[in-house]
């Protein structure tokens, strides 16, 4: 199959652009690099040494044997994306192309700006294109469970059947996202949506819990392959910086109560999923909303894990309650509908001390490369510097 | 009150302008003349033969003795937009700053990125500023009930009590939009309800339905103060539309069987609305939502409507079942609530003979002005040239 992934550079997309080649797929990727943009801007770097896309693509040939197509530009981009979509002719397009971060997109007006114009006007375009010259082929976008927010119902699958007043209706499930980068998401879903109901595209939104995890099957297999590994307050994922902070003797950073709970899974259970969502495709003109993580946890479980974990390979795991610079709730109901994926056939990679002490011992191996400045959270989500109270 | 109208050359922001600045308010009107080029781009003009924004401030200023001030420019230039911010200190701030039409949102790849980016970043660069210029300032934007689409159960004003699997939340009511256009507002009002949550602002969000309609109690002083009347394909609202074609003899233009139906209201409501809204604002932190219509009709009674008015003075109408250049619903359920606006003591102006008459008059009285030629749709939702059907 012609699978083209938009984001093909980045934690995720890397990987899987290699997963896809590894199983005999035609696979082009597009990338802008802007996350390596981005998180030197932070004045941080991936924890494991990357190498360019070119070289990457360069290793991948030689340990596989397989090629994979590669387009640097944007799809913000028009022209540019237009012609990647008429040479690749994708029947599959997997789309982690956007900004990926919170902090990031709450960080000034500028960033807040960027992250929806890159996100929304990029997947437009991208739609539209779709549209005009492959308009057989099965988008699935990367989407994440924080378009839901913390509602005090059940979270469903992108949907809910609704009875009021003694109608019924099954309508998209109402959204409270928690930060600007969320909200394009959001935003996103409902183009798509839209796509599929009036041009009868087809589509898959993967609402993605947190990723966490340094390998899988393909990066394994030489270390050239290595996917990036951000740690920092602004592109770092909750888990990947706790384990980073054992390793260097940080405090755990809690922000807050720490009782805020999320879908989580294991970066080898994000390409199994991908997988399956492109080997199961909608049909034409259906929106389809998986919810993607396997497991729930508060942060202050995972603190607690990654302290037993620490403990055994002798790191003494202190934590730290900070205050909490977003704006969220700290205790809260929570309860997310994911069966859709396991019913596909997806096997869980169940997370465990077994699991964090193997990241653990990842990261020791690039100790050397953390830089500890870039781990306090600094992002706030209500600025001090803003006039916030009634005049 | 300083008043600040984003907007305010436009056929319901003008009007505005002069209501508030008739009460006695400090009025700032912003707009960057988009709706002017827009419509000239589509070979057509307004009915009514409009001067400058300029022009009108002074005629206004002759007829009533109060100034009005004026900015040119966009508030997607966040520079310009923190400008007027600071230079007008708004203590309500009246959003018709968008591009407003659906069809033109459908036109094109390039008229879809420009609506969304038009009104999706400009309206996010206004609730920055608000946030670190303006912060207790009231923020009154008009959404469209179009955001709702048409779902089988009653419509509620934005939010909607969900009880499910034994739990109870109330949440902001599921969107379905029919158009790109649409779809810019939902994104609009998950951002503004964002910015009232996390930042304290307060906002209105007035989902207005059709407005019809050419006079207020303004724009007949004198007629160097009359408003835009747009009723080409894109542009134009139905009612106008409908109305316009009388005149010259044209059969009526129904999509399809006529049966869509949709909350309509009178120009002259519009300005009632907002100024209730204004007077009577959200609370720090409060989103609110208000369903900005008066009467529901199907398109095919709107035309039945016309007929009859139109009879009266001699207009033989006919009416045309065309096919449907949009992808919509022409036979649904629609039961829209809207009290709220009612409880703060609008007075609705009833659409009925006499009121069409009225309309058929005024617009008489412009007829050599009348391009013929617009209108009829072009507008494709779904464009023949795309590949539309599974390879």
């Amino acid at each position: 199959m012609r699978v083209l992934i938009l984001g093909g550079d980045g934690y995720l997309g890397w990987p899987t652009a290699m997963r896809f080649s590894a199983r005999g797929h035609d696979v082009s990727v597009v990338d802008n690099f802007s996350r390596r943009r981005w998180v030197e801007g932070q004045g941080s770097d991936s924890l494991t040494p990357i190498l360019s896309l070119e070289d990457r693509i360069h290793a991948w040939k030689e340990v596989s044997g397989q090629g994979v197509a590669s387009y640097q530009g944007s799809i913000e981009d028009a022209e540019f994306l237009e012609q990647v979509m008429i040479e690749t002719r994708p029947e599959a397009i997997v789309h982690y192309g956007e900004q990926p971060s919170a902090p990031y997109s709450m960080g000034s007006r500028e960033q807040a700006v960027e992250t929806q114009q890159a996100n929304v006007i990029g997947t437009l375009n991208l739609l539209f294109f779709m549209r005009d010259h492959a308009p057989d082929a099965h988008l699935v976008k990367l989407g994440t469970m924080g378009e839901y927010g913390t509602p005090n119902i059940d979270i469903e699958e992108g949907f809910i059947e609704i009875e009021h007043k003694g109608r019924k209706d099954t309508l998209p499930f109402p959204k409270l996202p928690g930060s600007l980068y969320h909200l394009s998401k959001v935003h996103d879903s409902h183009n798509i949506h839209f796509a599929c109901r009036i041009w009868g595209l087809r589509a898959t939104d993967l609402n993605q819990g947190v990723v966490y995890g340094i390998e899988t099957d393909e990066t394994i297999q030489d270390e050239r392959l290595c996917t990036r590994f951000d740690y920092d307050e602004v592109f770092g994922t909750v888990l990947n910086r706790f384990c980073v902070q054992a390793v260097i003797g940080h405090p755990l950073t809690i922000y807050g109560k720490g009782g805020q709970t999320r879908g989580f899974l294991n970066i080898r259970d994000t390409l199994q999923c991908v997988e399956l969502a492109v080997e199961n495709p909608a049909d034409r003109g259906e929106f389809r909303v998986f919810n993607q993580f396997t497991e729930q946890f508060s942060v202050s479980e995972l603190a607690e894990l990654v302290r037993e974990a620490g403990a055994h390979l002798d790191y003494e795991v202190h934590v730290d309650h900070l205050e909490n610079p977003r704006i969220e709730m700290e205790e809260h109901y929570y309860n997310a509908t994911h069966t859709k994926l396991l019913d596909l056939g997806l096997k869980p990679t169940m997370l465990g001390e077994e699991l964090v002490e193997s990241m653990l011992k990842a990261i020791e191996r690039n100790r050397e490369r953390i830089n500890e400045s870039v781990i306090d959270p600094r992002t706030q989500w209500k600025p001090e510097g803003a006039p916030l109270q009634a005049g």
